[in-house]
Formats: structure tokens, sequence, C-alpha cells
């Protein structure tokens, strides 16, 4: 099909994917006929930038607005009908069954290629109370409005946040910014599933200082309700909360209805399956954005990655393929993400540690915890870097990083390298833009590489943050004063300056795992050491800065 | 040899490369014996953070100083002695003769493994008057501690630098802030020689802005002196400035003398040749840092690299293969580096296109102005990022990036796709970390390789920042406000939304450049053209926005 064949082209969702994939088809194919079904008021409205505005960061709504369909229509020629609801596909006659939810009238269109882009629908747990009208849950503009106004007209002090995601987290933030008391429920023991616990720890304490109250590890079991009017819920563990507004931010299920009714194929974790021109099971029906499986380009299997940078990508190449019947393929997305928490940032790519585990991959992870920028230049701000490897391939898994500033150069470097398969070895000799306000010579990216290159040539084997130590001595070879502050109370305690000296203190029988504060010295004590005769001696990665946060009743 | 093996390593130089090779070496190597010589008083300082001293942003000289001769020795049993001047090499009977320069004492040392790290001298052209007591270079603590109390003591007010490169531009900024009026003096035409003209002209802007006043395409010819101290210089064009100070920093020069004494093979950009662990001609001699030429990621060919990133990375590689006799080959670097000039930082990596044209690579270059996070974000600024890239091979050759925030993190990401030798095709399609503090959904790296990837389709073929356009009629999409604001003379204007209905107003004869603000509704001009029938259609890349500064005289 060339790119001025006439082809219709109708899009199901109107926002991040399928405005894409409409724009992008037009831009293809002059010719192509373009209708975009959006079942809700707005098009192409700033997803993401739904919680800055209630929070009043963004002042104007106007700006949540990227595009209108006065513009679809006059600079892209685009049939944009909003208020439409698809309600059914058929497959072999080509066509869609629309119903216009502003007027009640049902039609039929027909189409060529059908894109589908529903998205995904917060979940909303089936439980007493659920439905007051202070619950909310936050997809688009329209309920965007309604918490804002409600916020604003019942003068709102309290608020329950449900589920501590990264939307639950930007609406913590947000409502924080708004002076309202803010407790957040989430199900599993950390906030931010994705990170691994003791990265996770770092934005909770960040969380605590806010006055934010967390209660992990629980349900919400309950909403108590007085005059359809939520006043608290009532969690597993018992504990009740007064509060005057709840937001559910416990995740999305993919909108497949549409799709599975029409008989295209279902992945194994509930998207709609696609190839890598978002063709789905019927190749004239294109799907993306939060509704399907995106091959992972760690783990090489379908997977939901319901995030605004794919589905934008898909759409783009669903509009292209649509319109002319060839496109560049889809990258598989690695899971790349980043929220903000008040004063600090927390971003992943690839794999964690505990995602690793549940894939049976082998796997290893290094902390360091350098500065962002060169320590000596004013704002230097410590970085927490967690690095995740295969021991076997020595291949790069993934990243997690927690910190003030320079947080998303390091996770977008390593990114980077995950698409070409990096190695360990690659991720060390990287050649970054260095100067005093913007990095080191070496960068913390090169110092978590060189950390698990050493790991991996068992020049200094690494101790995992979260392992058992029952077997080791304990070697901690920290300054007396740091000692002083906070300590396991079983170390032995040789600072590194006198360690060529004290070998003798230590049993060479018995394996040895190093602590200082971050690592470094211990690395150091870890080569005297191996050198000296010692045997197994191993290095606790992240010293004890990290073991404060992955096992802090080690220090009682 | 093994780790453990005695030998004994002696070092030339003891900054960035020479104290990296010392350090790993002890980590590598416990039995070895490891001599460090320093010509100069300190060992291991913070050479990129000498100018921020002078200005005052760093305040505490003692931060400057990484570590000190009593670390080496104590943390890392290495016998640091600063002072001594290395005067030659016997590289047959592995010897160095040192002088120390506290005593006068001449001695002998031998080595078993020689590690130079010699750096480079600042150029001093030989002019009248450059002997001046006030006129400086700035390479180390010496230096720097001169410079800040001649300053401080002569109440200087005025200062004229020469060379307008990293070091030539961080000293303008610093002495702005110590409230000095500035001139700069450059050779070439444009300030930063690693930016394309057009890119180096937002910095001028912001030179400008900040009262530093430019002589570009002059040489210096003279200082005017009395009484020993420097008032003023003739310039090449003629002007005369007056100033109470003079830095130079026209370029340095490796500190090669050492080694072409001993016979080391030089390369043909005068730095010493080395493998990829180090190795001079002479396998047992090793020499890392601002003397050597390594071998350039992209051009594949050696190359000098001075900047402080490499020094240190091989640093780290020649004290391990020193040490051990093995280590992870060093990683062609690809000159990335970074500036900060007042508000505007300006970063590089691979080549530009002046480069590629002299390197004689088939090359193509796209400008895009992206915002740094999403537009309806607050503080959104503009990030200019030029792309260039084989169109041949599709390769990735290069990228510049100028703006107020945001710019190292892109400039990082390319520089990793460098690495692994990314298409325009890949870049395209990483998965970058996105919310909207922090970036877009698109970012600007991807907007980019969209531009470069439809170039390379001839989907939307540019017109490069630079080209002539007489042949073109030029069509001008933006709005007519926009227009009245400012313009070619010469141009058709029809509104992009109003295109579809006035393509009669084009001569389809004749090529169309399609031009707007930053070229992205230039972008959709040219497809809507391309498939109504016009042959030759390009896009002015950058935009009407990036003309006024690469072509500044086209608005006359």
């Amino acid at each position: 099909m060339s790119g001025t064949e006439s082809v219709k082209i109708v899009i199901v969702g109107g926002v991040a994917g399928g405005a894409s994939a409409a724009t992008r088809a037009r831009r293809c194919n002059e010719n192509a006929e373009i209708v975009l079904f959006e079942k809700d008021e707005y098009v192409s409205f700033a997803n993401c930038g739904l919680p800055y505005y209630i929070g009043g960061e963004i002042t104007e709504r106007s700006k949540l607005l990227v595009a209108t369909p006065e513009l679809f229509q006059n600079r892209f020629n685009i049939d944009v009908r909003a208020k439409h609801l698809v309600q059914s596909i058929d497959v072999e006659n080509k066509t869609v069954s629309v119903l216009n939810q502003a007027t009640g009238e049902a039609f039929t269109e027909t189409w060529d290629r059908l894109i589908l882009s529903p998205g995904a629908a917060p979940i909303v747990p089936p439980l007493p109370g659920i439905d007051a009208q202070n619950v909310f849950t936050l997809r688009n503009l329209n309920d965007t409005d309604a918490i804002k106004e409600y916020i604003e007209q019942h003068h709102c002090q309290r608020a329950v946040v449900v589920g501590a995601g990264f939307i639950g987290l930007e609406m913590v933030e947000q409502l924080h910014h708004l002076k309202m008391q803010t407790d957040l429920v989430e199900l599993q023991a950390q906030v931010l599933p994705p990170l691994d616990p003791e990265m996770a720890q770092l934005i909770q304490n960040e969380l605590t200082a806010h006055d934010v109250k967390m209660h992990l590890g629980t349900a919400l079991e309950k909403v108590n309700v007085e005059n359809d009017t939520a006043v608290g819920v009532e969690l597993g563990n018992g504990t009740t909360i007064e509060t005057d507004l709840i937001i559910l931010g416990i995740g999305v299920a993919p909108a497949t209805g549409l799709a599975k009714e029409a008989g295209l194929e279902i992945g194994k974790f509930g998207g709609i399956s696609v190839n890598e021109f978002m063709q789905t099971s019927q190749p004239e029906v294109y799907a993306v954005g939060d509704a399907v499986e995106y091959m992972h380009g760690v783990l090489m299997q379908p997977l939901r990655i319901p995030l605004a940078g794919p589905a934008n990508r898909a759409g783009r190449i669903a509009g292209q393929h649509a319109a002319t019947g060839s496109a560049d393929p889809m990258m598989s997305p690695v899971g790349t993400a980043i929220v903000r928490v008040f004063g600090l940032t927390a971003a992943m790519t690839g794999l964690n540690k505990k995602f690793a585990e549940k894939a049976a991959r082998a796997n290893r992870s290094v902390i360091v915890v350098p500065k962002h920028h060169a320590g000596y230049y004013p704002g230097a701000e410590s970085l927490f870097l967690k690095l995740t490897y295969d021991p076997e391939t020595e291949r790069v898994l993934g990243a997690q990083a927690v910190g003030k500033a320079g947080v998303d150069k390091r996770i977008d470097v390593i990114a980077t390298a995950l698409k070409f398969r990096a190695s360990i070895r690659d991720l060390a000799g990287l050649d970054l833009a260095y100067a005093p306000p913007f990095g080191s010579a070496k960068d913390p990216v090169h110092i978590a590489a060189f950390v698990a290159g050493n790991d991996l040539d068992g020049f200094a084997s690494i101790v995992e943050v979260d392992a058992e130590l029952d077997e080791y001595q304990i070697l901690d070879v920290r300054t007396d004063k740091e000692v002083e502050n906070f300590s396991f109370p079983n170390i032995i305690h040789i600072p590194v300056d006198e360690l060529r000296q004290r070998l003798s203190e230590l049993d060479p029988q018995k394996p040895i795992v190093t602590v200082c504060h971050t690592a470094l010295r211990a690395y150091i004590a870890t080569r005297i050491l191996k050198q000296s005769g010692f045997k197994d001696v191993r290095n606790l990665t992240g010293g004890m800065l990290m073991q404060r946060y992955a096992r802090p009743e080690r220090f009682e």
C-alpha cells in the first residue's frame, strides 16, 4: 500500500497512543480518511499532568489540552468525535458500532484499518462504601475536575490515598501541596513496588519527613460512609482513618472488553497481543498503549507496560503502518519510569532484583552511593544507585536510583545501554560528559559498573544488601567516631588505615565481610585482606548506610 | 604476572590519570612497590575545580585536595614524592633520573613498570610582553593561588581572557562572578570550537547578555607592559584593550618531552601512542591522560582527547595492567564534554558537522528545539539539540546541545548510544524515563531521531541550517503575527492550517523549502505538499529560530 492510497482509518481512544497514531497516519497519508472516536469529553489531554493540576503546580487548565478537536480538524484533517463510545467491533465486515453519548444516537462506521487505544481503567475494588461521592479514581480530565472541585467546595483537610505506585505517590505529593493531611495505604510492605525494598525505604523516609502517614502491608477493607460521603476507611490491620476524601491509585486493568469480544488474541498478562508493528491477531486491527502487551526488552517476553512513553511511540508506529503498510518496528520497552516524591526522585529501568528473582534470572545487585556531581563542587547530593546484572553473561539487567538530583540522567544512560544489551564492562567504559557542576570524572554509572566488574572478577566479591551475615566475621573499617555513631553490635573494628598492621586480629579460617559507610574503604580493605592470605573476603554492598534502610534491625 | 607478585611501579605525574593508576595498582597488587613522582607541589588535586575556586563558588581550598600524600601513604602504601621532576627515562636499563626540586638532589630510580601521566602544558605564544607578572595560565593549584592572590592584592577590575575553549569560558564566567569586566579574545570566528557555529552563537548571546565583550576571529598580537605588569593587549584587528589581568586559555600541548627523548612512539597529532591497555611502543612503559592519543570511538583513529574522564579511566586500566599484566581494554572515548556558561550549558559528543566535514565523513545534521520537559509543566526550557548522522549507514555520528536545563542528560544518552554504534532508528526507539518534571513522552532525543529518520526516508527531507536557499520557493507556514515579528523578505506566506486550501499559490515546478518557528509545522506542511503533487519539498531544519543564529543576514 503506498502512502497516497485512499484508506479509511478508525481510531478508538484519543489520548496518548490514539492521538499519536492519528496525526502520524495523516502525515503519512494525505488521502486517508481518519476518524477518531473518544468516549470521554476530551482528546489528547496531558494525562501525566493531571496530579500537578490538582495540586496547583500547573495553574492553567488549558495547558492540559495538548491538542483540541479544532486543531485536529484544521491542521490534520482528522475527524475527531468526542463522547462517542465504540460498543463493538465486527472484524469480518470491518465495521464498528458506535454510540454518540451526547445524542443517544447509535450508528455503524466502516473501516479499512482499525487502531485500538482504549487504555486501562483504574481498579475499583468491590468494597462496602466504595461508591461514595468522594471516592475518586484519576484517569481523565473529568476525574481531575471532579477531585479539584470537591476539595475546594468541601474545604477538604484530610485525604486517604490507596495505592503507593506512581499515581498514588504523585497524588500524595500534590495533596500535601494543598496542605492536606494525607494517609497512604499500600497492600505491599513497601511503597513503589518497582523498587527493591531498601530503595523504597528511602522514599518512605521522605514521605515520613513530610508528615505522610503510611499504612503498609495492609488492605483497604471498608469505606465508612455518611450521607453518601466517605468519612473514613478501615484497614485490614484494624486501623481506622478519618478522612474527607479518598483517592484510589491501586492499579489499572487493561480495557480489553472490545478486543476480547471481537476475538482478538489476549496475552498471558491480560493485555491485547500485538506484533512489532502493533498489529493484533487480526492484522488490519492495531492496538497500542496501556491495553497491550509489549515485548519486554530484557525478559524478551510479552508484558504489560502501562507507561506513556511506549504508548506514544507505539501510536506513531501503528499510525504509519495503518496508513502505508510499513513502519520501523517497535523497539522493546524496558519499563523505564520515574517519579518525584517531594525532594527525592526515584527512577528505574529493566529488572530490579525482586523481578529478576521472580523471573528466575540469575542475578547480582550492587549498590553505590556516590555524589551526583563532583564532591568538591557546591550542592553535591548523594545518589543511591542499585545496578542488577547477570553474573553468568555479565549483562546489565536493570537499575534503580533514588536521590535529590541527577537520578533521571543515570537511569536514562542505563536504559540506553539496556537497549544494546550492554555488559557491565560496557557501562564502565562509557564516555560521559563531565564538568564539576554536572558529574564526576568517574560518574556514578562508572562506579556502579566498576564495583560490579570487581564482583564478577572475584577481585572484590560483594555480599548483597539483604543477605544474611551469620557465617561472617564482620570487619568494620570506619573511624572510631563513625562506629560510635551507629554500628552493628557484633563487629570487629579496625580502621582501614591501620589494617595492614592489625591483620592478626582476624581469624583467617572464617569468612570475612568488610563494611564501611558506603563500601569504598571496605573495598580497599577487601583487597588488602585477599592479598594477605585471607581467602574468603567479601564487601557488603552499599555499606552501613544502606543497612540502615535494608536491615535496620541489625543495629539493635 | 599474578596480582601478588612483587613488581616496582614508578608513576610520573600525580593528578587525574597518575593518581588513578597508583591507587588501582595498589588495590590490584598489595606486594607492588609503588612510587609516584609529581614535579609540582600538590598531587591528586581537583583540576577541573580550579576556575570555581578562583571565582569563589568553591570557598574552601582544602576541598580541591582530593587525596593528600598522607592518605596515599597510610591507606594505599604509595610513596608519593611531590616537587620531584623526572628528567629522563632509560628504557633499556629501566630507570628514571629524578631531581628533587626542594633539595636540588638528583638521583636514579629503578622500575619494572613505568606509567607516564605528564599531562599537557598550556600554550604560551612567544609574543612581546607575554612574560609580564600578571599574564597567567591555569594548570595547577599554584597557578590558581597566584591568580587569586593577584586579583585580591591588586583589586583587579578588568580582565582579558585569551581563548574561548572550555577553560577560557569557565574563567570568563568566574571572573564575572568576581564582578570584573571581561574581554574574551578568540582566534576562531566563534567561541567553543567543538560546537558548530550556529550552536556557538547561542553561547555568544549569553556572553553578551552578561556584558562579556567578545573579539572573535582575531589574534592576540602584543601585551602592553609597564613595570613588568601587563596593562593592555593589542589584537590583530587593531583593537587595544586595557586590562588589569590576562588569562591565557589558548590550548594545551601534550607534555611529551620525556617520552620523545626515551624514543617512545609519537602519534600523528603529537600525543604518545598507546594501545588499549595504555602501553606505549615499549610495552613496560604506559602512558595516560592529556599527553596520549586515544582511539576515537567514532573516527576509529588515534586522536588527542585531553579530558578528565578518559584520563581517569585510562589511569585505572594502566594501573591494573602494570600491576597484574591484564586489564579490561580501554573503551574508545568519543570526545564527550560539557561546559556551563552563565545560565546556559553546552555539551557535545562524537563529531560535529565541522569535524565530520574535515574528516571527509558523509554527514547530515538536524536541529530540533523542543522543551527540556513537558511543555505544560512549569519551568520548561527550550533545548537546542543538533544531531549529526551518516546518511549512508544511518549511524549517529555525534550531537551538540545548548540550553538552560537537561543538556547533560541528552548528551549522555547519545554518548552511550555512540558507544554501541547506534543508528538513528535506535535512538528513536529508546525507552527513556518520563514524568512531567523530567521529560516528555517524546523526548528531545526521540524528536531529533524522528526528524533524522524522516530525512533518511525521504519522508520529509531537510535542508541544513546553513544551506543556501536561492533555488527554493521559501514557504513560511507561521501565523500572520509571527511573520510580522521577523521574517525573510522573500517568503511566500501561507499559515499551515490554510495550506490545503491554498496550494495553487505555489509553483509546482520549483523546489520548495518550508519554514516555521522550529520546523514542526513546516514538517506537516512538507507532508501535505509532497502528497499533493509537489515533488521537491524540503524542511529547513531548526526553523526561523535557528536561522537567527545561523544566518541572521537573511532577515535584512
